[in-house]
């Protein structure tokens, strides 16, 4: 799955011509995943809105300039105000309540301390769920220092928050690309620490360490990387004998995924259309380009709600599958005339031509919830003879010289991202899936890992979801002896072959 | 159904010390229906917001103090700015694009100018699909003069652009309570000019011509009225001898109930919970107070989202639905500890009680999608050992003194009207079935409606429906001469007896 | 609703040529309904089926020649062989274990005897769960004499049984025409007893006391009528002036209209499809005709289960409920050459022509949910140049010249009611209705009632379904005293006013 | 999954008491899949059974006894009555209408007859649909000899039409157990032909090969086995180093896998339960034991018809995704008292024993659709206090001493199996796997296959998929060359990688 491509940092060091314009052509919008509570600043009056309003009108002051003190007395952190530390606490509290999976993970390791002895170094969105995350790590026995993988995703108040506790952050909304990397350096090249641990979201801490400071895989007993991004450059490492250390892939556990994708885009596919332009589903033609986990999420969610739903397919066999959940399996261009509604979520590129846009009725709206923003020929529609008309955020009407209106959300960007939220619970599955990644490669036994990329243990893909069965008050039946001897099974898990479907 | 219930404007008039205090208690949400475009003023970028906040930071000026002009030099108009029809032409453009069907009247009956000679006084909501049904209505032959039901619902740049083609309109927003009289009057009391139409969302045009120029009544052939609140005091009005011309009532027309409550609701309700809570509906345990068709849209939108749903009822027969629906029935206080979601559709009061919302778990949602703001008890949230908690626009966290928070949506109120949107193509429904009605009392033969209150006929119901079917491409099926005379019917309809269910 | 209509017994009376030929055209279904029993006999080896098998064989005396006393002594009876009764007895208690609504009716009712002094001559269906209502009758103090209402539907043990306990029953199954008559006849016509309640399922009771023994009417407080046929009638005589006596339709309740159509279709429709084609659901394109009750409970299901539905309706309201549920509204001519399927429920005849037939794809199966037999134009099937080949009980495949074979089910009758079986819970419902029915006319102060056709006092209509909730384990919610007032309803209901949709 | 595990014949060569025990406990099932028609049988009048009937009647000379020529005048067959060819041509004619997929394999592949050479040896179910498999393998070019893996699935008029077109078949149904192997030998062990390829089910043949004639497997390319008893024994062999030719697992294919499972059980649980009890869904509570494909199946479609569905789960991902899908997860003890239906889908043992049973309400319903007849412990129901009562066929009443009745179906066994029918559609999809194994590995090239077992490689799966299409009318779309490139795919596929879940 795509979700995690994004435009932004990742290919800075890649930095030629076509990449820079990309980066600067969505200066708002430039992260690969905006959080729940970064997203709702825009529309809703959060507590962490209030407090950023305040500190960017009044200090423009860079962080790197300022001389601040936590009040441990301790000034080894970068963030744009340490004031605002309490307010960053109140969030981090209020995501805590939703993130019982880590808290629980808290409670049943603190005794044991699995992460003593751990020197993580972490590169990744800097927000409340993040930073409950990172007190569990601590709490857990690790010692962290933490960088933010994207210039406009940090919640000010939440890393000042951190920092007020002791970790040593350095991030803050609107970073430059030179911030970008110069925080990076500061939480890597630190004199008296060596980090021994890596967390990474989008390869960048990656890149740097290997391409400054390479000694220091000497010391680190593993790499958990949680973006389709970062996984494909492992992989390539890996395939070309690269890879120093054992990696792990967590973006590909099967209970993020199905978060990630099943179920996140069941409910994110209505939120994102209703919100842009509260269209009425019941007896809207749509068809969704793609049948795979995202796009079963959409038919689903839009079927149940009365919407007439067809698809398209290259697999035959999610074709049939498409089938037997009753869509019509279908050619865009053979249906393109009477659709309502048209979302993407193949992966691939040009799945909606600038011929097909042309035959758009008056009215279709046109969306992306697949890949990145590839997967609709936007760039053919900035042609003269079509007029833009942005009629709200992220909304825009294409109007066609016969007076015809295309809409289309998000300027083909992903619109579960840009105008949805992530539930927090989908956030807790990740970061428990880091968390537990990171108590492994760090306690693995000598041989168990080596210098490749990994999947996440069946087991401990059980043990994530586990955690999260008490948010349903669920309770799971336990194997008797007999009853595992007879399957084969340790009572314990894993339950299944890794071959399993699910 | 009781979505129409308001607490402005309409019980201005009984002035009585509750209603006061209860109107400003909610300065900022006076409306009985917050329409679509005004609320997405509150979160989004549309023109029309654009515009208002220009004219309110520069313009302080009252409407009824300033001398406005419009193109064909008339003065006949009170609005905020005529300048800004510009502005409000394209709003209604846009408005127009979803409401085929009052268009598709228009062209139909523009031949035959079924309202000529009708000269309609009215007062409704003054947005961008009023002002598609008032232009309708002009353009079938009728004299307007219009006037808003609701001092904050107006959309200035609408108002213009009407006053700018010629409608008198008087209506701005922000109106005093003074100029909402003023308003009413201005449309009624003119030289040279009377009613014999009125349409009227509320009862205040109606409660201010019986009131002050009862002889009006003498020319007009009839009342259009489409609120709950109107209608009933149209029928006290009826059981008291008082109503002097034939009322009509457009509120329980089939259509547009099934519109109002099960297919808006089953959308509204998703929409609402997750723009103000981010909520994930899967797995979450949620009861629904009130198995009517409020309650029927509520359930089956969150049973297909993957809730676990159960329903309270009073009535077996709707109770015995819900089980065959699938839904378990239980009594609130039975269930109440293990609820992540409480929502109110009953139409009752005091349906979630202080004693309940003590048991309610730690984080437990609770909203009204029901009757006005009396169904839960949240007065008795308004005691000392509990902290009220602003977290974002519409949400609260009321805090026990243990910590546990619920979390309360638009302090009770409606959630659909307060946290959605209406689509526009709910309004359309309303609009056309508003049309109708006033075409029929308008022509309707000497006798065939006395001084009473009548629901629509079923032909011009299924007229409304019939309009609405190109939205779709729906395609119906004729009757032969032969099957009409089997079924005993008119190959026109009506096709179904009064007491058909639907 | 046209499920009730039937080509057997009813008509008889009528004797025209037409009739006749319907009647002997389908000799061995010859019902109005079949009920659960009755049909299971033919595919399953049920107790009574055995029984049926052993006296079929081995007695060929006509009942009317055969003396038979009960254990009691009594000869006031008439059916197959008394020494059944055992047998009878235990389908009877099994019978009940599913209609416990009636056995909680007898408890509450038992000690008050709201039927004593009632003398209650009934036809109707005579199986196991009428024995159950006939035995509730008798134990709320009815005195009862019986006879069954088709030639072909009598359980004979059954009625062994009720004879054995001492109620005059006249019934077996496969009685003659004249058989049928002098059965009534019994009933009706019996020394020192004189009936004071009708109980009639059809109408031809009733027509058989208007014929032969007007004079009864002046003793009978009412009729109780629960077919579609029957109640057409009543209708008829009271608008000619005929009806002398108060009539209540039980028909059209609330919760039997629901339970008929909806809920049991929505089963029935997969069962009847099932049974007859192994058909896999997932995938098929299905066309259903006509989205009334039925036609929403078939939809609901197929699509429910991957079929791709779409319908046709000739009702704008109903056409607009379809899109607005997700359902393409097409004509049938449009789409017929892809559908793999095509049901009819209409209730009007020939909506599917032969027209329609010869442009079908290969294989297409064809099926009636609606009104009797006129819905296909199956006589338009019976032609020389196509072959009908019966591959299975209910399944003829038509084959046209070009070796095209369409699958026709139950030779275009009711496919619920040849092909599926009417679950006890639903004739729960209508025997609990009956019995409500009974004790209200039979109670009712003078002049509640006039010479005319009620419909089930809705306060009924809800104890029906409030008698049925215990077996879904179903809680109500009783009002406060302070709701009730602010809602204006007495406590225990009615809850909804007459024109309430459900 | 476990649906393959049978009772019969696999077992007879380890011929210990308990196995031996089973075999005659289950005479009159002992088949591991009941198809289609032979199910139909016991219930219905298709041609087949009124064929079976005539000749178990008038002949009971063994077929072994009987000397038999088919038209070209060859007597290498032996099968019941060589004269029932014209009513198996028949049955396999329908049964080509659904199998559209190998009909058009059949063309495709017909001109360069890739099994040319092919000499086949199958033991398999001998119905139409077999039928249509092997005279498909002929047309491209095979040679086959075939025999039946079970003693009573032989439809005998479907062997005779076999016989007839010279394809050497020796099965009838109602074999012994020495017919059984006889039959086997007679196919393997002839004069002038030696096998080279393998198709087997259940694995009986692959076993006797091993054991007779182990020199057969010099010759032959590899064997390809579709049950889940012959693959486990397949792996046996190979972990023990004995496989000494390459073996095609083509059970676990993607589309099989969920055809059997997920889209089969979807349908069949209903129609099991429907058959059997003639059961109301609506309101129903249920527990389904066991979230996986099976499981999802049921859930889905009893959710779907308005039972109210909580389920078990060891595996706390698929108990995660229960959640997520609106399931509460339980444990069967804290509910077994409020359930109206039990349903096992473990694949495990003992999941319903007796202390459960003990505790079930009266009526309730307990079946299995897992794993073969372990599930319940029905074992545990055959005490002295306890009463049998079969009230129909596969439907027996356990009777507790307090009156208590449990309706256990199928006495614990499949229930898909015994009271429903297997669609053509998926023996469709079996077929064609089966059919491209054979090609695959008869046509691989010298390496690519080892003597190991073998999953069916993925394109050949999609290719599978994609010629069932046409009977949707689905439209693949198709990958253009740019597209290709980008996703870094072949435009034929394999289009997912091996992990992919589906």
């Amino acid at each position: 799955m795509a979700h995690k491509h994004g435009h932004g940092r990742e290919r800075i060091q890649f930095a030629n011509t076509e990449d820079k314009q990309e980066f600067s052509k969505y200066p708002t919008k430039a992260g690969r995943r905006s959080l729940s509570r970064s997203i709702s600043q825009s529309s809703t009056d959060s507590y962490s809105s209030a407090a950023s309003y305040t500190d960017s009108s009044d200090d423009e002051t860079s962080p790197r300039d300022k001389a601040q003190v936590n009040t441990p007395g301790s000034s080894d952190f970068c963030v744009k105000n340490i004031k605002q530390a309490e307010f960053g606490r109140r969030e981090i509290e209020i995501a805590e309540q939703d993130m019982s999976a880590l808290i629980s993970l808290r409670k049943r390791a603190q005794g044991e301390k699995p992460l003593a002895g751990a020197k993580i170094v972490g590169c990744t969105h800097i927000t409340a769920q993040t930073a409950v995350l990172i007190e569990t790590l601590v709490a857990l026995g690790a010692q962290c220092r933490w960088t933010a993988c994207n210039i406009y995703s940090t919640q000010n108040e939440v890393a000042a928050a951190l920092a007020e506790t002791g970790v040593p952050v350095f991030a803050w909304k609107g970073e430059s690309e030179d911030d970008f990397w110069w925080c990076i350096d500061r939480c890597v090249n630190t004199e008296g620490w060596q980090a021994n641990m890596i967390l990474d979201d989008g390869g960048d801490l990656t890149h740097w360490v290997y391409k400054k400071y390479p000694s220091v895989f000497k010391k680190v007993r593993g790499i958990v990387e949680e973006s389709v991004t970062g996984v494909h450059r492992l992989y390539q490492l890996s395939k070309a004998g690269k890879l120093c250390v054992p990696a792990m892939n967590v973006n590909d556990s099967v209970t993020k995924q199905k978060f990630d994708n099943l179920y996140c885009c069941r409910e994110s596919i209505l939120d994102g259309l209703k919100r842009t332009t509260d269209i009425m589903f019941g007896g809207k033609q749509v068809i969704v380009c793609g049948y795979g986990e995202v796009g079963k999420g959409c038919c689903t969610a839009l079927k149940a709600l009365g919407a007439i739903v067809c698809i398209t397919e290259i697999d035959p066999i999610c074709a049939l599958q498409a089938c037997m959940d009753g869509f019509r399996v279908v050619k865009l261009s053979e249906v393109i005339r009477q659709m309502d509604v048209v979302i993407t979520c193949t992966g691939n590129k040009n799945v909606v031509t600038r011929e097909q846009l042309d035959r758009m009725k008056n009215g279709c709206i046109v969306c992306n919830m697949g890949h990145s923003n590839t997967e609709i020929d936007v760039a053919s529609l900035r042609s003269p003879e079509l007029t833009w008309e942005r009629v709200r955020s992220q909304v825009d009407h294409i109007i066609w010289p016969d007076g015809k209106r295309v809409v289309l959300l998000a300027e083909g960007r992903l619109l579960n991202l840009s105008c949805s939220t992530v539930p927090t619970f989908v956030l807790s599955i990740t970061a428990t899936t880091q968390a537990l990644a990171l108590i492994e490669l760090f306690n693995a036994p000598e041989g168990r890992y080596k210098q490749d990329v990994y999947l996440l243990p069946k087991k401990m893909d059980e043990y994530v979801a586990s955690l999260h069965l008490p948010n349903f008050d669920a309770h799971l039946t336990e194997l008797s002896d007999e009853q595992a001897k007879y399957m084969g099974l340790n009572k314990n898990g894993p339950f299944k072959p890794n071959y399993y479907r699910y």
